[in-house]
């Protein structure tokens, strides 16, 4: 493993890029987690927690880079992934622990958590698990326990994308996070370059087994034991939901659930955008999750 | 009938306060419409379209005031409502022929429009009979053509409002446009009283042949010919779809329907608030509604 371990105590970089910003290591007990962290600002740092078999890579500087200008941002690796060590956990209550595990030795005692997909299930899970931890929550392009239709691979419009032998690395998420559209797939191409543009080194790709235990995460999350959306009532923080009209991966109903149920969730959601809304509308997301993130109110 | 006759053209007002606002008259072939008008700015103005059986005295000072600073606002009385002339249409196309009727007369050839509830059909209507008047449009607390549980005042939980003995006047509103929490209901209060500081004149209060009319108009807008919301994805104005979750005048869900078929909507919704979201939040109503109109994108 190449890998740079640090001591518990970080500077943040002064380098405020995901396309530049070098991947860290730090030691708990158990695990060696990978991260990155950029950005200055007094506001708690914010983490990103990343979707199904994303890496550190997954994340668009055009995202990260912006809201780096206003606070700290740290990009979590959970264990299996990429250079974390450790396996991936089949729930997302193994996942919140090991963002409790990485942030305690890290030392935060309050963050903001920026959810999107499968890292807005651990994002919830996590503010049930240590509500002081967390201030604020944006949640994008995730579900509730107990939603409906989450990541299901086979479904006939996902499974020809994952199976076209013609498209190849980000060409596949083009398709499953953007819409049908020109205008969104233009988007979606856009957003794969600012990916690619990364000069740092990059992690590991994920392979079938982070995937498999990641979908067991996924279908054990649309059951639940007892009232449906009933532990949302217990999520206090103020919370941003967002999702595109169109994302076949995660149903924009998952997140109309969101914004009904959580006590104090604003949802906003974007026309012609898929899954990857905030990847496609990176501009207005930005300003939307700022205004969100520095206001007392919504 | 009290009037301030007026020319054709027209000198907007100085007073940039629905508390202080004149009310002024304008004169077309067929109707006088009472209507006000205040704030300045470059931008296209901002024409308000008034609920179920309201006035201009029924806009709210914190959202006109504020939206004023940025723009003109005219608050638009249609037929048969206040003191403006004639008949209140029992349909939605008929309201909105006033509204051109009115915006040609006072020589406007671009504006954006905010409606509320019955005001947000009429806008829709609008974008439909003249697209080229219409550049940006708010909707909130409204329904498309298709709607469902518009306006059915027969229910138990709006009934027992509406026969409710111990509630006159504003307390009505109150208990109709905010949830049953006291944060809510709270914020209702606050709303009343920033409406009873109006120290103009006041318009007459709209009796039972206002309510029918447009209570007709309603019940024709649940029904639809041919493919539903298929009328939506011509309007192609870019657009802001608004609700409180807790809407039971015009429940949440239909903003959903707006925000899923209008090609060019974002829609966000508020936690806590129903029919009356944009009174309840209004510092941040104004805020996104500010961003919306001034952007070039969403």
């Amino acid at each position: 493993m190449t890998s740079i371990m640090e001591a518990n105590v970080v500077t943040p970089s002064g380098d405020g890029s995901n396309t530049t910003a070098p991947t860290h290591f730090i030691e708990t007990g158990h695990e060696t987690y990978a991260y990155r962290r950029f950005g200055r600002g007094a506001a708690p740092p914010l983490i990103f927690l990343q979707h199904f078999t994303g890496t550190l890579d997954n994340w668009d500087p055009a995202v990260t880079d912006a809201l780096a200008r206003g606070r700290q941002v740290i990009l979590f690796e959970s264990a299996g992934v990429g250079r974390s060590t450790g396996e991936v956990p089949d729930t997302i209550t193994g996942m919140a622990a090991h963002l409790l595990a990485f942030a305690d030795t890290l030392g935060l005692t309050e963050v903001d958590l920026l959810g999107f997909s499968l890292g807005g299930m651990v994002a919830q899970q996590v503010a049930l698990d240590r509500p002081s931890l967390v201030r604020k929550m944006l949640l994008v392009g995730t579900a509730p326990e107990g939603g409906e239709d989450i990541m299901h691979l086979e479904k006939p419009e996902l499974r020809r994308i994952l199976q076209d032998p013609n498209l190849q690395g980000l060409q596949v998420l083009v398709k499953l996070f953007f819409a049908s559209s020109d205008s969104s797939q233009g988007a979606g191409q856009a957003f794969a370059a600012r990916l690619a543009a990364r000069t740092g080194e990059w992690e590991p790709i994920s392979g079938p087994k982070v995937a498999q235990a990641q979908l067991a995460a996924f279908r054990a999350w649309e059951h639940v034991d007892g009232e449906r959306f009933e532990k949302l009532r217990r999520i206090r923080q103020p919370t941003l939901v967002v999702n595109g009209i169109f994302d076949n991966m995660i149903p924009v109903r998952n997140s109309y659930a969101l914004g009904e149920h959580l006590p104090k969730a604003m949802l906003l959601t974007y026309p012609d955008a898929g899954h990857g809304s905030l990847f496609q509308f990176h501009d207005s997301f930005v300003r939307q999750a700022s205004l969100f993130l520095d206001s007392e109110v919504l």
